[in-house]
């Protein structure tokens, strides 16, 4: 196959270097020690017979957290990391992951659980797994990295052909020639990559083949990691070749099932091997990998992109490894495993001919000079045995006092990270906060997740065969078309709840004087305010809090308005305070009150300095990266200041409430307050009733309530509606400033997929 | 009830005149000759058992048309308009309504057959009046017009005053102050609007008491017209008595009903009469009015307006008149109706005294001076008999040769009128052309409609208990919200399309030349089109419809493309003709093909006079009152015709098709041709599924469809989705150039009610 070839002479270098990439990762669970919990596997993550993300190995303790396929690896590594997020936050107070591939405080045998899967056979193969290979050497763990070629490629490239006359052989032998290349060359991944230089001495069930503080590269990849039987060879020379070794070796009873078979390429695409001889190969899966423990999530997306490189270097070669290469290749690998760390390979020159031969190649196909770069890199290791990860880990091994105690040291350290930015998903960070909730919900519960559109916050979720979109968060099939465009229009809302039978103000506009005073009769003893059209700083505006008592008083307020803008508006005064009512279907999940931009005096400090100190809140930030915004002491918070007698350097007393703001937006560094459990029962029926009134299954209803613990009665004295809001914020309600957290993403989450228990 | 002083003291007059209006009108469908028909009630009308704008009276001939209340007159009276114009376009083509109150061409008795309703109880009503009236003069017609006073404006009044304890009380008085002076002074209306002069003599059951030539002023308000024996008298004192004598005349027989009581005042607000004494009179109902004929509807915008300033008077009055005065008021009537339309009426001196205080009222409730014009042209009648309704039509009479004659004449006028513009309804031809073509559907079938916002189309329908908000026609509450936001976003809609499995056009960008280029492999014998992202006057595009064949003539088609913009698009081209599927739920009810702006040679005309002549067609205008919009012959269109070596002035040959637009938008003078009975059913089936993939209702799908004749197949070159709009028009589809008109409002109303048959 001259895959090189054809590349070049049909610059096919960009098509080549697509593909798409999908990555799976163990890693164990442990206490604050390193040593292995004997917990179950939390239930916070839902599901294990279906969750796409979050899966447990061999054991009940081991995490395996994977990706969806990507088509971009920087992609699939935001994946790794918000799945890694998702899992840090979610777990116990006391568990972390070990970010080592092999086990340090193991439990004794008994104490290790295997996964506690719903089907049985799932649970049976562990047993006998746990009786061929004993539970230690199952504890081990590691990264399988999947790679699928583009099709246009392969499809390309079958059409620049005439060898083959079937597309599906081609297809074949092209991935046959990935793999078998790359077990031939493995070992300089192993190299580069190994990270599995000792363990505890009681993982071995009889004396440790090492010796005291002997160190090697790879245990896991050496006969005493998690491998096969040296005797079972399978043939990688065709489909048909791998199918029957394969099934042999299951056949008289070697292996218990093909999945048995560890080796470090997998081919895939189907079920069952024999299946692969209709649909062919569609991916190969790479096995071979230590978890890199100076890497929060196991491996950095440096490393991703040069084993990418190296998967194609293996079809860009000229020459494809017969069974015997394999095997030379497998030998070596054994070899190089069982090196000093910060030995010189005995390979190294063929390592070095490769990464020139890789370099040669990404010339060759115009490839960003970002991978040269890493190429590199890599390249230099084989000089400097120091630099690769298994020379770097035995220095931090030593200096750490020991392997546990070095993971156990990560283990919390990358936990700590985990929770820096708690209310955000750091790899989806571009995207509303709201949304990244929402992320974080759907990936914990295990909802397969696509995202159609970044930028318009638009996801297309599935479980099962039930699809369902949202956008920015809650806007979803639930809701009625027709909803937003009634609340889009606040004449046509406002007759809508009129007509419901709900508590809206009224309100008249005025073009003259005498037309407002004409119809003064229609004010007189209600609570008004008598503003014009357009506020400016809030001039103009009079309250007449208990009701209009005369024409003179009346006709004075509406000639105050008249000097600020040629239209007057005369609205019923709702007395009270503003409440934020989050409904989602027939309830009222959260109530919240905004109270505007303050601090609260010590008798010490300035108000600059209180400002400053509030500002340190972790959930104040800009407001839309952080949930809620800090304080500014811009000119209108100092033009507040001074109506209370105020500047940024006087020191209110202790107690004293400062305003910074007249105005209550979370946006304008106001507080959150979370009011749900205070809030009586009537009112949240009410919110419930106006968005059953607009038709919607999401609603952010505010209504002004003058006093929360009474009933709510059938007048405007009891309550009134202001405004019902077809896409309501839910950070403030999942991050308040104060009083309890209502996660609202969950139950967009239950609304949507309600056969989700 | 010094309700003057009241109003004047507190300056009520703007609120004084607010109220609500409601306007009845009954008519005789009648054969062009002015003949009463004797079809049945139209079955287009829907059911009559709820229908709230179209009945029939007593016989099935006579249609009732009814507005709803509104708080202004002009929107009632623009309801009235819309009514009409729906019946008089449902009418069968040799129906027609008559204009004048007392039939003509009466036939036999035995063939005017009863309202044929539902309710036995009102069929048997009905033949009781034939029995105690005989049929002709229940084939009598009229106006009943109906009134509310602002309820703010009785509880103010009511606040006002200190002789009531009880607010019901109070507004019953001052709706029987209202009443009792309308029955003392109700001759001025008849002697302004009387409009019943003659009556063919077989409508009489014995010899006419009128001679032959003699004309009166109002037969109906006579005693041949259609009213009670004058042995029945009922109080109105006070809704007690009221309550009792009528029931009095039930018990004793002389009424079968209380709504045999034909006073020209009724009070309303209850379905019976005792029910007043506890919710009190809510409006009064006068029904003095003989059919205009001299206007479309039956009265003028401008008399309904005076009727609303009478009615005001009779409680601005400071007497209130008793029970003699009320009878001395129906003799006046009496006698008034039998005055000859010329002569000066008896009574000339009270009216003018009355219409000079209903002036004096104006200026003091500070009326708009439109209305004291109205009034004053009344007054100017009283000198002047040939002015009023009557003397004109004296005359009218003797010009048409005979009452039947100038009934007939003017039924078929106004007929002709209301197919003008057939395709809007001329009341709200302020909103788009697809929600009044909505409202002519809902006003026939009669689902209850209210306005909520005639600028942003929101109308609220209502049948039974069951409401349905609509906004622009077709957005509704069936649509789910999230299926707007998909076809918002164009990258969403082809993701979501694609997972479906539709055939959807695939396009990628491009920065660069070389970046184009080096993905050349993915266009190889592939149809595609290459542009620059923004295009100008298609310049820079390349069209490969065979395919692709070699890099050579892709790098230049890229090269070109890159000196118009510096991003370019290579997209799936689509090989065929567009249709547009108006789909709605699980159907496709229309199919349209829209051809760019042309005219056909016929050898004689330039094509600047083809182009006229086209343009005359009745569906084209501006395109936003019209649905097809006249050919322009600008630059844009002239630069097309240069192209085919023509100009303005050039004389296509017979059969020539020229070009005046290269697109084919309706917006730009093209024509929309129905092809729904010609496309194979195939596309209908996929077009449905692209709807339902978006979870629409309703939606407007693009297809790009080669043969429309073959059935569709899985791949591109037999069809593609181009885009799915979820507002789509309905015009274009209802009103087409050619082919059948596809009446997609009344499905639109059908998916709401689907409970109507």
């Amino acid at each position: 196959m001259k895959i090189q070839q054809m590349i070049k002479q049909n610059q096919l270098g960009l098509l080549f270097q697509q593909g798409s990439f999908g990555l799976e990762k163990e890693s164990q669970r442990v206490y604050a020690d390193g040593s292995i919990v004997t917990t179950a596997h939390p239930s916070l993550f839902g599901n294990r017979s279906y969750h796409p993300y979050i899966q447990t190995d061999f054991a009940e303790s081991q995490l395996e957290l994977i990706t969806p396929p990507n088509k971009k690896l920087g992609d699939t590594y935001r994946w790794l990391s918000a799945i890694h997020e998702v899992v840090q936050r979610s777990l116990p107070d006391d568990e972390y992951i070990f970010p080592l591939s092999m086990p340090a405080g193991l439990p004794a045998e008994q104490h290790i659980q295997v996964a506690q899967l719903d089907n049985p056979e799932d649970v049976a193969y562990r047993e006998y797994l746990v009786k061929v290979y004993g539970k230690n050497k199952q504890m081990v763990s590691g990264i399988h990295y999947n790679f699928q070629l583009s099709p246009e490629l392969i499809s390309t490239l079958f059409s620049l052909q005439n060898t083959y006359q079937s597309a599906v052989d081609f297809q074949n032998d092209l991935y046959l020639k990935m793999a078998k290349n790359f077990l031939r060359y493995q070992w300089v991944l192993l190299y580069l990559f190994a990270a599995t230089p000792t363990v505890e001495e009681n993982y071995f069930s009889g004396v440790s083949p090492l010796k005291a503080g002997e160190y090697v590269r790879s245990l896991r990849s050496s006969r005493y990691g998690y491998v096969n039987d040296p005797e079972i060879k399978v043939s990688f020379d065709s489909v048909q070749q791998y199918v029957d070794t394969l099934e042999h070796w299951v056949a008289n009873g070697k292996l218990i099932a093909e999945k048995e078979f560890y080796s470090n390429v997998r081919l895939r695409g189907a079920k069952k091997a024999r299946e692969l001889l209709q649909n062919g190969i569609q991916y190969l899966e790479f096995r071979l990998f230590d978890l890199n423990p100076f890497e929060a999530y196991g491996i950095s997306l440096a490393d991703a992109k040069f084993i990418h490189l190296f998967a194609l270097l293996m079809i860009w070669l000229e020459d494809t490894a017969d069974q015997e290469a394999v095997e030379l290749g497998k030998a070596r690998l054994a070899e190089v495993a069982f090196e000093h760390p910060l030995d010189k390979t005995a390979y190294a020159e063929e390592g070095e001919l490769l990464l020139l031969e890789m370099l040669a190649m990404l010339e060759q196909i115009g490839a960003p000079s970002e991978l040269n770069s890493i190429v590199k890199e890599k390249l230099s290791q084989f000089a400097d045995p120091t630099q690769t990860i298994g020379g770097r880990l035995f220095y931090a091994i030593e200096q750490a006092g020991g392997y546990q105690q070095l993971g156990a040291q990560l283990a919390q350290q990358y936990k700590a990270q985990a929770f820096e930015r708690f209310y955000a998903l750091s790899a989806f960070d571009n995207m509303e906060l709201s949304t990244q909730a929402l992320l974080f919900d759907l990936i914990q519960k295990g909802i397969q997740t696509e995202i159609l559109d970044e930028h318009d916050q638009f996801l297309c979720l599935k479980h099962g065969e039930h699809i369902e979109y949202v956008k920015n968060g809650n806007m979803t099939s639930h809701d009625s078309y027709i909803s937003p465009l009634i609340m889009e229009n606040k004449v046509v809302t406002k007759k809508v709840l009129q007509k419901a039978g709900f508590n809206v103000p009224q309100s008249r506009e005025f073009t003259s004087v005498e037309q407002a005073v004409a119809n003064y009769a229609l004010f007189e003893h209600r609570a008004v305010v008598i503003k014009p059209k357009s506020t400016n700083y809030g001039l103009g505006i009079t309250i007449f809090q208990q009701g209009v008592q005369n024409r003179e008083d009346f006709t004075k307020a509406v000639e105050i308005a008249f000097r600020e803008d040629k239209e007057i508006m005369v609205e019923d005064y709702l007395v009270g305070t503003e409440y934020r009512f989050f409904v989602l279907g027939n309830e009222t999940l959260a109530v919240l009150l905004r109270v505007p931009a303050n601090v609260i005096g010590d008798g010490e400090h300035t108000v600059a300095e209180l400002v400053a100190m509030k500002n340190e809140h972790p959930l104040r930030g800009d407001g839309s990266r952080t949930p809620l915004k800090k304080i500014a002491l811009g000119e209108i918070e100092q033009l507040q200041l001074k109506e209370q007698g105020l500047t940024i350097d006087a020191i209110p007393m202790e107690g004293q409430r400062v305003q910074l703001r007249a105005n209550s937006n979370i946006s304008t560094g106001g507080d959150s307050i979370d009011m749900t459990d205070q809030m009586h029962d009537s009112y949240k029926q009410i919110a419930v009733g106006i968005t059953q009134a607009m038709g919607a299954a999401v609603c952010g209803v505010d209504l002004i309530i003058p006093d929360l613990n009474q009933p709510a009665q059938q007048n405007l004295s009891s309550w009134g509606v202001i405004e019902a809001n077809f896409n309501p914020m839910m950070m403030m309600h999942i991050f308040p400033y104060a009083g309890k957290s209502r996660r609202l993403t969950q139950q967009v989450i239950k609304m949507l997929f309600p056969e989700l228990q």
